[in-house]
């Protein structure tokens, strides 16, 4: 059984074909530029050379049947067929408070993720653009949806309300949803298999540290708490966005700078976090090269974006009353060796004992970075998102037919 | 030597007389209603009967003069003269990063303190009305400022700055400041001595939780992070303000509901918190009567006032590293055995030993609630921020003689 997972942006899309048998990559790729003349398809078909491709593609669903084409292309293709492809399964923002777990697309399912547009106005969208695309070309092919945030469904009130007029909540669902669901999800699983111990008798903070940027308390395999909030602008210092400020910077910058809605968003996702503080970068690599270059204001960023995170970890821990292991996961989380050690040498107090020469070593595989012994373990998982998409969307297939 | 404190607001005015000697309170009192017809002075002389006066009190120098008058008169007062005065120290919020400490006022002080309006507007004007109060009745009287934010001076650039455009902070000032300073200071001191330990030597957890709220981290006596911060909005959920949002939902929510900036100013400043989820009070007591007669708003409210405290003192954990001894002080935290109770149950990770029966006992005076031996340690530690402005102005007040 073959596996497609989609990824669509408002003018990006990913994909990548999985074989469920043997759990392999058949081919992945994107198609970058959608809605102008020069878009860019990039396609990797597993043994075989990548593929670039400049051609107008002016919407989702010529980009479909472009990676379709690619796909059961005679020279770069890995199918014979797109009879071949058993099920779609999407990557989908935003949940709400409907989806607490994946589920098969239907015309219900599709009311419903337009419903949360407003909650998710840059991503859901998009999604649903892909999954038209899909429609339109492959109409018979059940398509499943996979939510960043169902995994966080599990929270319990007390984490997921703010402390705010229940209007908000009970007419414009403001609350926390928490995003990276999939991804805090699979790697607690797999913390849990590389522990050898029950995932319902653990204690895990998971750390997805990437450009964008969320930790979880996941309390026996269910997330109770997660620093996203009702946008993933809440919680950590990130690559361009603030994380947690004091609410009243807001309507107090609007004032002295006289912004609109529109523009402190803006200011507060896009221009703020790593690139504001450095000056030089959004990208941890090269904020660590400047530190290690001894630019100051990157130092800076280096030690609020480091000191938040740690924050987060202590405050996960009172959340549970103690951790049994921490997990770095995502871009950052799985290659900045300074970011961990510099977290993790803090943690004593945890019973984190930290292995510096196990830090440096082993990329790209699920490893333990602490001393054997330490009563806390940390792990470094390199994340699946796309994975976990597939293997979901596969049961979901599998029990329509 | 006599020290009178003054703690003035827009409409009211606190007053407390010590004898610097014996460290003895005098007299205290307050003022009501100033700008009305049946403004209400309460005066408490020690050791005679309380006073309560309606009168016409338009104005700030007019309340001061009623309170001298009361602290000499015949009957009711303590002092023969004012000349017995020998000092005056006011109680300011906003000391802004030109104040680390208590001074002396003169014209470049008062010049600063009104510089700060902008980032404290319902406060630092009062405090001035009171300045220039005491001035016009007692022209030759030194005085000293005491400010909330000063004792916060200490935090690091990465505990005070936030992740948004520097811009902000330089042209604005936008950063963390903290307050409660006062008090986070007061029983930061007390502890050292009740644990005979050195000061310098301690990593503390300071909780004042009134119904403004918030904890700072006090490493070997300085604050290294508190939790509020530009304003006293940021941080903990308190009685009726939010505390920590998802900085989103400021816009969201403007958008939504059509709002001003002074609209979600005082949504989340005045009908957040407590009062906003239980819909019953901003009070803990009332909230705690609630939570015992079974209400189920009152105990979601609770738990989540619980429950965001404790991640707090997790988080400074990790800020430390570690922590000797968790304090709780103000209003709820003196008073609310639940609330401590709750919070350090759930704290057996740091190696928190909780002592229920002492939890129960021996209110209103400096005690241990943890049990002996245990890792960390709890206090209640009642605060008096008065007395603390009086013993700068004393300090200060002798240098100048």
């Amino acid at each position: 059984m073959n596996i497609l997972v989609i990824n669509a942006g408002s003018s990006s899309l990913k994909y990548q074909l999985f074989n469920m048998k043997d759990e392999s990559v058949l081919a992945k790729g994107k198609v970058e530029r959608i809605g102008m003349e020069t878009a860019i398809l990039t396609h990797e078909p597993s043994g075989k050379s990548e593929v670039h491709e400049v051609s107008e593609i002016l919407e989702h669903t010529t980009a479909i049947r472009k990676v379709l084409d690619k796909l059961v292309h005679p020279q770069q293709g890995v199918l014979t067929s797109t009879a071949e492809i058993d099920a779609v399964g999407h990557r989908v923002v935003h949940g709400g408070e409907s989806f607490k777990s994946s589920v098969l697309v239907n015309e219900d399912v599709k009311r419903e993720i337009k419903r949360l547009f407003d909650l998710a106005p840059l991503h859901n969208p998009a999604h649903m653009l892909g999954i038209a695309a899909v429609e339109a070309n492959m109409p018979d092919v059940p398509q499943a949806v996979v939510f960043d945030t169902a995994f966080h469904q599990s929270m319990p009130a007390p984490a997921y309300l703010y402390p705010v007029p229940m209007a908000l909540y009970r007419k414009h669902k403001v609350r926390r949803y928490g995003f990276h669901g999939t991804s805090h999800k699979y790697v607690s699983e797999r913390a849990a298999a590389f522990l050898g111990r029950p995932l319902e008798q653990l204690k895990l903070v998971t750390c997805h540290i990437g450009n964008g940027a969320s930790c979880a308390a996941v309390l026996g395999g269910k997330s109770v708490d997660t620093s996203m909030g009702m946008t993933p602008l809440e919680g950590l210092m990130m690559g361009t966005r603030s994380g947690d400020l004091d609410p009243a910077i807001v309507p107090f910058a609007m004032g002295k700078e006289d912004l609109t809605l529109g523009e402190i968003s803006s200011m507060l996702n896009k221009h703020s976090g790593l690139q504001a503080i450095s000056g030089i970068s959004s990208d941890m690599r090269e904020i660590v090269e400047a530190v290690e270059a001894g630019d100051k204001n990157a130092k800076l960023a280096f030690d609020m974006y480091e000191y938040r995170l740690r924050k987060y970890i202590g405050a996960y821990a009172a959340a549970m009353n103690g951790i049994d292991a921490i997990v770095f996961t995502a871009g950052v989380g799985e290659n900045s060796e300074l970011l961990r050690k510099t977290v993790c040498e803090q943690l004593t107090f945890l019973g984190v004992e930290f292995d510096e020469e196990a830090n440096r070593a082993g990329r790209g595989q699920d490893r333990r970075i602490s001393k054997p012994g330490s009563k806390v373990e940390v792990l470094v998982i390199p994340t699946n998102e796309e994975w976990m998409i597939a293997r979901d969307t596969y049961a979901l297939a599998q029990k329509t037919n």
